[in-house]
C-alpha cells in the first residue's frame, strides 16, 4: 500500500510531517509519497537520514496558507494539496493525508476526486474519546448548510465507517438536537428525524450536545456548522481548564504537591482528549481515501493519520459507501422540489 | 422590591427552591412570592422555620413536568409558571424565577408578557465562565429557528446586559461561526455578519467555539439551536473529563494522594464550572423581567437566580432594550421579504 503524505500541510512545517510519515513507513510497513516543495522535502530527509527505496517525493512547489480563502488555491495547479489528490485520483497512490487547510482540502478533494455516486455531500468525521470508548461526529465542517437528505447521507457513512472500520456491531445513530423527544430541534433537525426514523438504521433518536462525550450514541449526526462549533468549543474549553487548573493550583502549596504527584494520569489524560494527537478525520463520501489531519498535528499524530488512512484503504469503506449509498431508495421530501 | 419565585421548579423539588427563595430574601432583603401549590409550600415553610412578613404564597395547583410538551403546558391554567408570570404581569411582582421546564417557560413568557416592542424573538442568555472573566452567551435555546434580523437583536440585547448589569464598557461582540474570516459560516451566519458590521455596536467579526471560554468577546452571538448544543456540550465534557480523570487516578497509588492534596483547589475550579450554581439565564426581550434556572438548580443556585433578577430590574435593562430595539433602523433584507 502507498500513501500520498502532504508534506507542507500542519503548522509545525515539513520537518514534522516527513518525521510523522517516516514512522509510517518504519512502523505500518508501508510505502509513503512525500508531495512538497521537493528540494525542501530532501533536505529534511538527508537530516533525518536518507530514504529508504518505500519513500519517493512528488513535486508540488506551490504553498497553500492556512489563511486562505477558496479563490486562492482554486487558482494554484501545483498545490501539494492538489498534486496529492491526482496521485489517487490516477491509482499512483491509495490514500492521501494532509494536515493543511481544511477548507482547502474539502474543495480540492471535491474537484479532483469527486463524490461517489449516489453521494450529496462528502463530509469530514471525528472520533470523539468518550468513557465508554468512542463516538463518530460527523459532519464537522465540511458542510456549513445542510438539507436533511445530506444528515441521513451522514448517518449511512458514520454506521459503515463504524462497523468496517472500528468493528462495532448495530452501531447506534443519534441526531444532535436541543432535546431527547421527536420535535425537539430545528426544522432541518425535524425534518431528518423523520427521515432517519424510517430508515433501516439503527437510529435512537435525538441526542444532545452532552451525549456526544457520554458513549450514547456510536454515531452522532449533524451539520457541518454544528459539528465544527462543538468540536472547536470542547477543544477550548479543554484548554481553558488545564489553564485555570494550573493558575488555582499554583495559588497553594499542598495542590503544587498534589499536582506534582498526579501530572502522570493527567497526562495521560489530555493527551486522549486531545484530539491534534488523533491523527485525523476522514472526509467520507469521496471517490478514494483522503484524511485530513489538525493543523496542529504532531509527528506522531501524522504517522496516526497516515495509519487511519491505511484502515480505511483496508476495511474497503470507499466501495462499502458506494453499494450502500447508491442503494438508497430515495423518496421525495417536497413536491416536485429538489432534496 | 419583590420577586416571584416558581415553588415548584427544578429537579430537587420546593424544599430546596424555597430554601434558596429564603436565603434571598435574608440576604438581600428583598420580598418573594412563592408560587406553587399551597398547602406544600406552607408545610416547607412551617418545616423551615416559617415565614416573615417579607414571604407570600400565590397558589398554583397544576404542575408541569419536565418532560411535557408545549400542549401539555398551554392547557394548564393553573401552572406555577403561568401564575408567576402573571404576577408579573399584574405589577404584583417585580421579577420572575424558575428552575422548571425551560421550554415551558419560554413559551409561557411570551403568551403571558409578551415581547417588547420591536423584539421578534426574546432569547435567552448565559454567562459563561472564562480565564477572563465571564462571556454571554445568546441564545441559548429560546429560538431553534433564526433569522439574521434576530441575531442582530441578540447582539443589541447582550450588549446592554453586559454594559448596564455587568458595567462592562464598549462589550465586543463576536458571531459564533466556523471561521474568523467574513465569508466563512453558513447562511444565516454570513448574512448577519454584513448586518452587525454595519451597525454601530463593538463587533469584533467571527468567532470561533474555542473563543467561548478564551474571553475574546464580551457577547457571543448565536442561533438557539447552536447555542444549546454547545452549552451542553461544554456541560458533557466537564462531567466526562472528571469522570476519567477520577478513574485514571483511582489506578495510581501516587496518583491518589496528589488528589487529596488537590481537592479543595479541584473542587473550587469545579464550582466554576458548574453552570447549575450560577443562578440562571436571563430571558431578554420580554415586557417584564425573567430568570430560568438549571434544572438541576441547587438552594444556592436559586439564591443567586433571584439576585441576578434583582439586578435586572434595578439596572432597568427591560426599558433599555425597549428603546434601543424599538430605535433601531430597520433595513430591509430582501426586496419584498419579510424579515
Amino acid at each position: 500500500m502507498r500513501v500520498a503524505v502532504d508534506a507542507m500541510g500542519g503548522d509545525y512545517g515539513p520537518a514534522v510531517t516527513i518525521e510523522g510519515a517516516l514512522g509510517a513507513v518504519r512502523d505500518f510497513g508501508l510505502e509513503v509519497v512525500l508531495v512538497g516543495e521537493e528540494n525542501l522535502i530532501n533536505r529534511e530527509l538527508r537530516r533525518l537520514g536518507g530514504r529508504g527505496p518505500a519513500v519517493t517525493v512528488a513535486d508540488a512547489p506551490e504553498a497553500i496558507g492556512m489563511g486562505e480563502g477558496v479563490f486562492a488555491f482554486r487558482r494554484k495547479r501545483k498545490s501539494s494539496i492538489r498534486i496529492g489528490m491526482l496521485l489517487v485520483k490516477e491509482g499512483e497512490a491509495d490514500a492521501f493525508v494532509s494536515a493543511g487547510n481544511t477548507a482547502a482540502v474539502v474543495a480540492v478533494s471535491q474537484k479532483i476526486l469527486g463524490p461517489l455516486g449516489g453521494v450529496e455531500r462528502p463530509a469530514l468525521a471525528l472520533l470523539v474519546p468518550t468513557l465508554a470508548g468512542s463516538t463518530l461526529l460527523i459532519d464537522i465542517g465540511a458542510n456549513a448548510n445542510c438539507r436533511p437528505r445530506h444528515l441521513e447521507q451522514f448517518a449511512v457513512m458514520g454506521r459503515i465507517v463504524m462497523e468496517s472500520v472500528l468493528g462495532r456491531r448495530h452501531p447506534r445513530v443519534g441526531l444532535m438536537s436541543i432535546g431527547e423527544e421527536r420535535g425537539k430541534g430545528n426544522d432541518l433537525v425535524r425534518t431528518a428525524h423523520e427521515i432517519l426514523a424510517r430508515s433501516p438504521l439503527n437510529f435512537i433518536g435525538n441526542v444532545e450536545g452532552k451525549d456526544l462525550f457520554s458513549g450514547k450514541a456510536d454515531v452522532v449526526v449533524c451539520d457541518g456548522f454544528t459539528g465544527n462549533v462543538v468540536l472547536k468549543a470542547a477543544e477550548g474549553i479543554v484548554e481553558n481548564l488545564l489553564a485555570m487548573a494550573r493558575r488555582d493550583i499554583g495559588r497553594d502549596f499542598g495542590a503544587r504537591v498534589g499536582f506534582f504527584l498526579m501530572k502522570r494520569q493527567l497526562k495521560r489524560l489530555y493527551r486522549k482528549l486531545d484530539y491534534a494527537q488523533y491523527g485525523g478525520a476522514p472526509l467520507l463520501g469521496l471517490d478514494g481515501v483522503c484524511v485530513v489531519g489538525h493543523g496542529r498535528s504532531s509527528a506522531l499524530a501524522v504517522k496516526n493519520a497516515v495509519r487511519m488512512a491505511r484502515e480505511y484503504v483496508r476495511s474497503r469503506v470507499t466501495d462499502k459507501i458506494r453499494s450502500e449509498i447508491g442503494g438508497l431508495v430515495r423518496p421525495v421530501e417536497h413536491a416536485g422540489g429538489a432534496t
